[in-house]
C-alpha cells in the first residue's frame, strides 16, 4: 500500500545543514552583486518552447525537460504525427519547457520590458536551471546558477567590475586558493591569423583547448592536419613560451602580432581591463593572461574569463565573458552584454574540502528551555516571550519530555546552550543555563541569562 | 525571422521593483522563522508523479503539471496505450511532475529521512509551486508557498507558536489591521453532534462554512435537507448566536455540549492554546474564536486558524492548522504535525493597497558616479573602491555620456546621490554630492562624501 518514496535521479533535497552552507555562499554573493549595484530578477521556471528552443544547440534541445500539455494533450494529435515517432509527436503534445539557463530568459525579459529596462541594465538572477543530462558526480538534473550581467553598453569598465566582483566575493568567502585566468576572442583570432588558420578559427581553438588534456605535441600534430604549417606552429610555439608578468606577454604578443589589426584590438582590450582593475583596487596578480582559453567561442565575442581552484581538484568554479547580440535572436538588435556565473555547488565542494565554512555556535537557536514539568512548560512560554524580545533566537523543547531526550535535541539540532526550568528553579526565578560543549553551567535570572546570550551573539 | 518572445500564461517575471518588495515580505518572515526556532528545507521542482498523484484528490491529479520522458518517451509504448487516449497514455509517457504545494515533499522528506532528522522537526521551506489552473486574478500557475510546520509532537505549544509567529511577523510588516479566526475540527464535531448531525459531519461542514455567502437562512434550509430537525436548528441558532469574549463564549459552548466529549475536547484545545499564546506575551483580542470556521477539514484534525485582512477585501492570507498522519501515505505511521502557510502573494496586494512597503531612499545603490570625461572616467573608479571598501554601495556609469542621460539612469534606477566628476573636481580633489530628490548639491572631499553618505544609510 504505502509506497517508500524517492527522488527524481540527478534531483536533491536540501535538509538544514546544507542549506545553512549554501545560504552563506548565496548570500554572501547577493551582497556583493548588491554592493556594485546589481538588481535582481527572477524569471518563472518554465518559458514557452518556443523561447528555449534552437538556442542551445542540438545537443541542448536534446537536454531540455518538456512539460506536457494540460488537459487532454492528444486533442490536436492525428495518427501520422504519432507513427512518425516521438521526435514529431513531442511538439504536438508539449509546448512548455523548464529552463535551461539564466541567460535567454533575462534576454526574454529584456526583450518584452526594454521600454522600461534602465540600460545599462544590471542584473543579478540565482534560481534553479533544468537539464535532463545524465546524472553523474557533481552533475546534477537541476541545479543553481547565479549569474550577474551587464547589458546595453561595450564599456570595458564592465569586465573589470566583473573581475573585482569575484575577488571580492572570493575574500569574503575567506578563500584565496585561486587564479582568474584571462583572454579575448579578439587575441585568440590574432593568434588564429599569424599562425595561418584564421579561415579554421573555430577548429584552431577547439583544438587549442585541449592543451591541458592531451599536451602540446599532440595539438600540433592536430593542427598540422588542419592546414596550419610549419612556420605556423613556430609562431604558436613562441607564443605559448611566453612567460613573465601580463603585461609583458602582452607586449612581446603586440610584437608577434604585427599588422593583425583584431590581435591588436584584443590586446588593447585586455590591457584596459586589467588597468580598469587595478584602478578598482585589485591586485591583478589573481588574474594571468592565458593565450589558450578558448571556452565559450560559440557565443563569446570580446573579454573571456574563467576561475578555478589552485589547491583543490575542481572544475572552473566561476566564468563568464563579453557577448554581442544577446538579444538578437528575439528581435532587439546591437544589445551587448558581459557577464559572470558562480557555480554554486563547485563552490560550495571546494569549500567543504578545504574547511572554510563558518564555524557558526549557533546555526540556527541560541538557546533551548528546557521544561521539566507541566508548571514548567508553561513557566519557560513567559520566560520564551522576553528572549525573543531581546532578540535572541530562542525555541521551548514542547513537552516536558525527560532531560536526557530535551538535552539529546539541543545537540543534535546544534543548539549551543540550554536553559533548564524546574519547580526550584521558578521558586527563585533563577535558572540553569548550560554551555552544550564543555557542559559548564551557572545560575542566573533572566535578565542575566539574555544579557549573557547577547553578549555571546 | 525573430519571435516576439511571450511568458506561459499564469507565470510573471519579477523585475527589480517587484523583487525589493518580495523580498521585503519574505525576509520578514524568514527572520522570525529562525527567531522561533525553524531550520530551512529546499526540496526539488520535480518530484516522481508516484510522490505526487493520489495526493489532492482527483482535481489536484488533474491540475499536476507532468514533464515528459526524455529521448524516445514512446519507446515502452504500444499502440493500445495511444488508441486508448491521452489518460491511458500520460503515465506512459510521464513519470515526474511539478510539485503542486510544498507539504508532500516535505512529509516525503521527513519518511526518506526519518532516521537524520531531529523530532520535533521544526523546517520552514519557501519555494515556488505549479498548478495547472485557469489563470485569474490573484491566482497564477507557478507562485510561491511560505510554510513553517512542526512535527512529531502533539503539544498545543506548538499552535501557540505559529499564532505567535503571526503575530510578530505582521507587527514587523506594520500591519495591523487583520484579525485570525481559530476554531477546532472536534468543536465542529461537537455541534454536530449537539445539532444531531453527527453521521453527515463533513455535509454540514461544507453547509456552515457557506454561512458567509448565501446567510443563515440559505444554510439552515440546506441543514434541514440533510435531516438537521429543528432542534437542531435552534441549537445551532443559539450557538452562532454567541457574543463576548473568546472565553465566555466558549463557556457557553460547554454548557450547551453537555456530555459531547469530543466537544468538550475540542473546547479545552481552544483554551489551552489561547492560554499559552498569551503566556509567550501576545494579546488574545487579536484572535476570535469562530465556531463556522471549517476549512480544510478533509485534512485538519485539531486546531484550525485563518487570517484576514479587515479593512482590505482580499481572501485568507496566513491559514493553517494541525493535521495527523502527515506522513501515512508513506508508510511512516503516527507523525501529527501543525503548520502555517503565509500567501505571499496575498501579502504583497494588501501591503501595496495600504501602502505599507518602506520607502527606503536607496533600494539598491546609494550613489551613481558621473564621470563628465574619459580622464574622469578612470578617475572615478579609484573613487569608487574607496566608496566600496566604506560598505557603501554604489556604482559608475560605465561610459562618460552626457550628463543629463546618467542622471537619468540614476533616477530610474531610484538611485538618491550622485556624484559629478569633472577635470576641475579632479584638479581640486573635491567632488559634488547631488542629492537627487531636491537637487541640492555641494562639494566635498571623497572623505567627507563617504562620511555623508554613512551617517544617511
Amino acid at each position: 500500500m504505502a509506497q517508500k518514496p524517492s527522488l527524481p535521479k540527478g534531483t536533491r533535497d536540501f535538509g538544514p545543514e546544507q542549506m545553512f552552507k549554501r545560504n552563506y555562499i548565496i548570500d554572501t554573493i547577493k551582497d556583493v552583486f548588491r554592493k556594485y549595484g546589481f538588481m535582481p530578477l527572477e524569471t518563472p521556471a518554465m518559458e514557452n518552447l518556443s523561447v528555449l528552443t534552437g538556442k542551445y544547440g542540438d545537443e541542448g534541445d536534446q537536454l531540455l525537460f518538456r512539460v506536457l500539455n494540460s488537459g487532454d494533450f492528444l486533442s490536436k494529435v492525428n495518427d501520422d504525427d504519432y507513427a512518425e515517432g516521438y521526435k514529431s509527436l513531442s511538439p504536438k503534445i508539449t509546448e512548455k519547457g523548464l529552463k535551461y539557463d539564466l541567460t535567454v530568459p533575462f534576454a526574454r525579459y529584456v526583450v518584452m520590458n526594454q521600454t522600461e529596462v534602465t540600460f545599462p541594465f544590471k542584473r543579478y538572477q540565482i534560481q534553479p536551471v533544468w537539464r535532463a543530462d545524465r546524472p553523474q558526480k557533481g552533475r546534477y538534473r537541476e541545479f543553481y546558477q547565479c549569474d550577474a550581467d551587464i547589458v546595453g553598453t561595450n564599456s570595458l569598465v564592465c569586465e573589470a567590475e566583473l573581475l573585482a566582483m569575484v575577488q571580492e566575493v572570493y575574500k569574503k568567502l575567506t578563500f584565496d586558493a585561486y587564479q582568474i585566468a584571462i583572454s579575448n576572442r579578439k587575441v585568440l583570432e590574432g593568434i588564429a591569423e599569424v599562425c595561418g588558420a584564421k579561415e579554421e578559427f573555430s577548429r584552431f581553438c577547439v583544438i587549442l583547448d585541449k592543451l591541458d588534456k592531451i599536451g602540446k605535441e599532440k595539438v600540433f600534430s592536430e593542427l598540422e592536419s588542419i592546414g596550419v604549417n610549419e612556420a605556423g606552429l613556430k609562431t604558436l610555439d613562441s607564443i605559448l613560451s611566453l612567460t613573465g608578468h601580463n603585461i609583458s606577454k602582452l607586449d612581446v604578443l603586440a610584437e608577434i602580432f604585427g599588422t593583425s589589426e583584431i590581435g591588436q584590438n584584443g590586446i588593447s582590450e585586455v590591457k584596459e581591463t586589467l588597468d580598469n582593475l587595478s584602478l578598482l583596487g585589485f591586485l591583478t596578480d589573481k588574474v594571468s593572461v592565458d593565450f589558450t582559453l578558448a571556452r565559450g567561442l560559440s557565443y563569446y565575442t570580446g573579454m573571456i574569463y574563467e576561475v578555478k581552484p589552485t589547491t583543490v581538484k575542481m572544475g572552473t568554479i566561476t566564468a563568464g565573458g563579453r557577448y554581442d547580440n544577446l538579444t538578437g535572436v528575439f528581435g532587439l538588435q546591437g544589445i551587448s552584454g558581459v557577464g559572470v556565473s558562480f557555480g554554486i555547488d563547485r563552490i560550495y565542494d571546494t569549500l567543504e574540502e578545504l574547511n572554510l565554512f563558518p564555524i557558526s555556535e549557533a546555526k540556527y537557536s541560541k538557546v533551548l528551555l528546557v521544561p521539566f514539568d507541566e508548571e514548567a512548560q508553561r513557566h519557560s512560554l513567559q520566560l520564551l516571550c522576553q528572549l525573543r524580545n531581546a532578540g535572541i533566537a530562542s525555541e521551548v523543547y514542547p513537552e516536558p519530555a525527560k532531560m536526557k531526550k530535551q538535552l539529546g535535541y539541543a545537540d543534535k539540532k546544534g543548539i549551543p546552550f540550554v536553559l533548564l526550568i524546574g519547580s526550584e528553579e521558578i521558586k527563585q526565578q533563577r535558572y540553569t543555563l548550560k554551555y552544550m560543549e564543555t557542559g559548564n553551567q551557572d545560575m542566573f535570572t533572566i535578565e542575566d541569562v539574555i544579557t549573557n546570550l547577547q553578549e555571546e551573539l
